[in-house]
């Protein structure tokens, strides 16, 4: 995690509440998706949005996954980085450019 | 975001494939639910799981997450932390100690 | 569960793999959302969609939702008649008509 | 589906409230997994869970899949069995047995 300042703000949070107990891998994945679907349920019948609603869910999934990080001795930015770099094998610009296919269906 | 390299490498990733046309705020919301399931997987019949794949399914989570952040002119960081003040009001200390209860749930 | 056919195909297909030891209602209940969200995926980068994949998609999530209901001693088609019954009133027609406004939106 | 009462239960509950202009497959598909998300919320911080919640969270992913299922003129029975014929080749009863191992990483 690059910013120090969210880290320790949320290791203080969780430690005040005593929550770390609930904190297992597993449930802080559960509550990836759940939060996840909270974001997308600000888009569920138009894709028009209010943006204030959309921040405050996307907080709430950005949160379990600097959660997850942490329990598991992630860096939130480095993983990011290197996905980037297997991404970009899977996409190689002169196939994938303008294109939304998945990489198993890009030409060769 | 407080990491300009993450920015940085993910906008130049998706202007090289010209994949901005795909990411309305919608597509990504739905994109960040899609890969947050894909995390699950990794829990799907059981608590233990493989290292490797949880790192590169929270990256594949949090790529999403930036790239909508990016799309809506917020910053992660200072999302979370905004996120943070409110819900320390909705889980104080005192009634929420220890507790796994939701909110409304929580004695007053 | 109206139709035994599916009920009796389902009971043997787990039977006979002895994968009912996996089943817990939890992992039951994270396996219906993974499976929603590659229904989800059909309409990642658009609303277009390919028949086939969705309709296997669909029957994934169905497969799941059919599982935990026996699990629990449930029948599928009785609780979405009970939950439309709550529904109704959360929705009533005079203020609900033509609006996609959650209940607690909607004008008294 | 089966049980043409909650076929025509669900197409009444919609007609009345001309909800029939939201329903795109792909918002119901989005609908399919904000729900199954919600039931998955009764898992969060534990396997236990609350059986009248799961019920209802269950009834309200099904419904999705119904309203699913009947715009794109499915039959939700027959999908779920012509699905478990595929998926009883990758899974074959001498490899899968008593193994939760995704089918492209059992034994040959």
């Amino acid at each position: 995690m690059s910013d120090s300042r969210v880290r320790e703000a949320l290791r203080e949070f969780v430690a005040e509440r005593d929550w770390d107990q609930f904190h297992s891998p597993e449930n802080l994945a559960k509550s990836v998706v759940i939060e996840a679907a909270e974001l997308l349920e600000c888009f569920q019948w138009s894709s028009e949005h209010e943006g204030d609603r959309v921040r405050d869910e996307l907080a709430d999934v950005l949160t379990y996954c600097h959660l997850l990080a942490t329990k598991l001795d992630l860096d939130v930015d480095q993983i990011v980085l290197d996905k980037l770099d297997k991404t970009r094998s899977k996409y190689p610009v002169e196939t994938a450019r303008g294109s939304s296919e998945k990489y198993d269906r890009l030409p060769d």
